[in-house]
């Protein structure tokens, strides 16, 4: 049985039980058996996690930044061991995916996420000199992080953009690993475990359990000793936790489903039809569709134009290569919501059907509706499916597409392709009017699987894509206030505050806004 | 009966039973009879509450600015009989505290909030131009206000600090009176809605509703339609709001109680004990107690001092006045909260007695224990006895001091007082660090109860103090991060971003973080 990490020390978990993960490739269980923790191991992991974060007030964002930056090179010390795994576990392909797309944005992240904590600008310094009151976003306590099944790497629970976020802040992270991927998550925790010793971090600065009880999570997200959670993951299980989060008064931030609504009007279909069509076929069936901002839901009007377009698409999904999906459960999870979709009237265009018995996988598959159809029941019409599927939707009116629009539920993304000429601007002014307040990321004429780490990216929405629209979970350094709490000091001695707020900047770098301006400088 | 505010009209409520205010310094009901709306007008504001909003969307900031302004001039020109108003239904003294404290705060708290929403920095402009991505908090849709019983004027939910910062963030308020003040609302809602017409508002921009069921005040915080609310008030009622709010993910900011501990070190105590006898009773009969930072709970050392200080500041709490009290509820809940402390253990040390039939009032009230005796039952030794009361804690050691203050719930404010020469250093320094994290203000040698209308203020703090410890209700711009959402614009051609995220600056005075630096320059 695999080992936990706790306070410091790898050692054999309390358990009431043990799983495997799969390979997605061949359907079969990988040896490694993985321990479902009690309450114990939480405990204590919650014990040390709060001692941590105590010793933590006194380190430097240099110190914690130092920390980050060697955990990024012992990541890429063992760059191939974590990839060689992550295949594995996942069926992601390994140079282009892995090692060549997820492996550098994660290293990238944590660097960005190192130079943030050095830098502070992140916390918002703002000082008040005529009142004597100054205040700073300060780490807000243990961080627990649920990673998703989809990115192991850059969205890992021990070395993702939650993880990297929540230490920046200067938190403890117990991470949770995904049932998906404990392997790759555990070689993560012991690089970080290794960094950690490295660069004096305390003990229980990183810890790793791979899985508890539904009720254990619940109690963990909710324990007094923690500060926050960071969950990316299913609705089911999110809103499970978020309320027990809830009821304790304990911030938890969420990133649950996405429809990714993208509107495609007919002058840009006129325009540059066939090019939107691989576009679209490649952002959805890119990683076989298991992304957050997958376009699941494609709004269109009636037309010549459009025709062409779900032709030219139908026949893309047929022709393209079958990925492989994640898990039997997301095969699973994803042939049960495609027949929600047809039992609710939508109607199959292509795909549907198992693909190869040797490996988790489903067909390409496309469904359409009209946008009546999907008004008469719109909670069930927005179910998402996630993988490599999409419902293409077809109205009769921009009136019509503006009501689609208006009664969907919160998303990540929203994206609106319109021509160069104009002829679609009328339409795209009504539509992004109404997908505005709906969306985290509003699109022009691009997919919205790429999620840059930008310190202008949201990846975030109104609920129920996540539980808060005021906060983003990518993008350096936006990510990091999620674990903040806010401190103001009040007529504070001057030798006493913290060095971010002192008169004089501890760094020369960290932006202030001091009386109202924003400046480098120090107060004089 | 007195008429709602509803769509921009003054009309009968559709009403299922009628309140009367009392006038606290008589106890006798107040003529005017106020509505218990049924769920219809909540629907009715709610609609009109949604269509503001999305005509909101196309108003400039300093639209926006213009009706704060005009409204905060009506105000003025209102003010001798708000000012009456408020005078019979709080019972708080007219000129010192109403029309010279709160009147010119409130007004200048929505010239604050004018100049705030003119300017746009509060919503953190962010442009990435490599990679084409920006992001702005945006105005995040009706917001429904639940102000306090204790500032009728700053805290209005018609005129107070949670109105000001979501109308200048772009959105639509429906107020919910308190029960205690609903003449003052109304009277603070016909100026808003004649501002609002003067500048050209949309209707249903300010909307009034007196009071609901407290199963449909929870289906309001929880309706689609609903952006966010701002709650000021007791515990049990906003925990039942924060509730079925955060099933439906609605974001909802809570002030609730807190003890707002201060601790006197004994150094401060040789150095000043006099003049810190009197700070603490000032600050703690203030508004007869009932201020959301008043001091309830002060931490000392046993020893000659603190002996001394006791005795001083127990012969003050007899021989000051007694305040008025807001209600018979106040009254009620005062004399019940402290019963729960005395059954507790702590010792009583002057008042806890009946003192006027006349008026709502309680004796001024000082109870005692010692450490020991908080350790044993800690959750019920912070019962909050709101008013004109406090709870001395004596501590044998600093290591039981910093034992109590790790075991505090969160809280608005705490105080540290200590010497000047360093005799208190290192208690302050143990205290202080588990201090910072129990609340959102951190004192040093001054009492809570004073709240700058700073941009540096943090009115927040970790729950049960409030629902999130990452905003603040008080303070501009800070407070209006509350009600926006984060909207992010990706690839969205140049003439179609909101004008705060243009190459050109809308106005050269909002500051935008361009490619990591803030600055106030267009982009060039």
């Amino acid at each position: 049985m695999e080992q936990v990490l706790i306070a410091g020390q790898w050692r054999d978990a309390n358990a009431s039980s043990s799983f495997q993960a799969a390979n997605p490739a061949t359907r079969e269980l990988l040896p490694p058996q993985y321990p479902v923790s009690t309450w114990q191991d939480c405990d204590e992991a919650l014990e040390a996690a709060a001692a941590a974060s105590v010793k933590l007030r006194n380190y430097s964002g240099s110190q914690v930044a130092a920390f980050l930056e060697a955990f990024a090179d012992d990541i890429e010390a063992n760059a191939a061991a974590i990839v060689e795994m992550a295949h594995a576990e996942t069926g992601y392909p390994k140079e282009t995916r892995l090692a060549g797309g997820e492996m550098p944005r994660t290293t990238d992240q944590l660097r960005q996420a190192a130079a943030a904590a050095r830098d502070g600008s992140w916390a918002l310094p703002t000082i008040d000199t005529a009142a004597g009151i100054r205040s700073v976003y300060g780490a807000i306590g243990p961080v627990c992080v649920f990673g998703p099944n989809n990115f192991p790497l850059a969205f890992g629970s021990a070395s993702g953009g939650d993880f990297a976020a929540a230490v920046a802040a200067g938190n403890p992270v117990i991470a949770k690993a995904n049932s998906s991927h404990p392997g790759t998550t555990r070689l993560f925790a012991e690089c970080a475990q290794r960094a950690a010793e490295a660069t004096g971090m305390p003990s229980g600065m990183v810890q790793l359990i791979y899985r508890t009880s539904h009720e254990d999570g619940e109690r963990l997200v909710s324990d007094p000793r923690l500060g926050a959670t960071g969950y990316t993951g299913s609705r089911h299980a999110g809103l499970k936790l978020k309320q027990a989060a809830d009821l304790a008064g304990k911030p938890i931030y969420l990133e649950l489903s996405s429809v990714n609504p993208v509107a495609i009007l007919p002058g840009a279909l006129n325009e540059r039809g066939e090019a939107i069509a691989d576009e679209f076929t490649g952002s959805c069936l890119l990683g076989t569709g298991q992304f957050c901002t997958n376009p699941g839901l494609v709004l269109l009007l009636a037309g010549d134009s459009t025709d062409q377009f779900i032709e030219a698409v139908t026949a893309k999904f047929a022709a393209a290569p079958v990925g492989t999906l994640l898990s039997s459960g997301v095969e699973a999870s994803l042939a049960a919501n495609l027949q929600v979709l047809v039992d609710a009237g939508a109607e199959l265009l292509v795909g549907n059907a198992a693909a190869d018995e040797q490996r988790f996988c489903y067909a390409n598959t496309l469904l359409k509706v009209t946008a009546q159809q999907f008004l008469s029941d719109p909670e069930v019409m927005q179910t998402e499916a996630f993988g490599n599927s999409s419902l293409l939707l077809v109205a009769e009116s921009v009136d019509q597409l503006v009501q689609v629009v208006a009664c969907l539920e919160g998303n990540l993304t929203g994206c609106i392709y319109s021509d160069s000429e104009g002829s679609d601007d009328e339409a795209y002014d009504r539509i992004a009017g109404e997908m505005r307040v709906k969306v985290g990321r509003l699109l022009n004429d691009k997919m919205p699987t790429g999620v840059a780490v930008s310190p202008a990216m949201n990846h975030g929405g109104p609920f129920p894509a996540t539980g808060h629209p005021a906060f983003t979970a990518v993008g350096i350094p936006g990510a990091l206030l999620r674990f903040g709490m806010l401190q103001c000091y009040d007529n504070v001695r001057p030798h006493r505050l913290p060095c971010v707020l002192k008169d004089e900047s501890p760094n020369g770098t960290v932006w202030r806004s001091i009386d109202g301006t924003w400046t480098q400088d120090n107060i004089v």
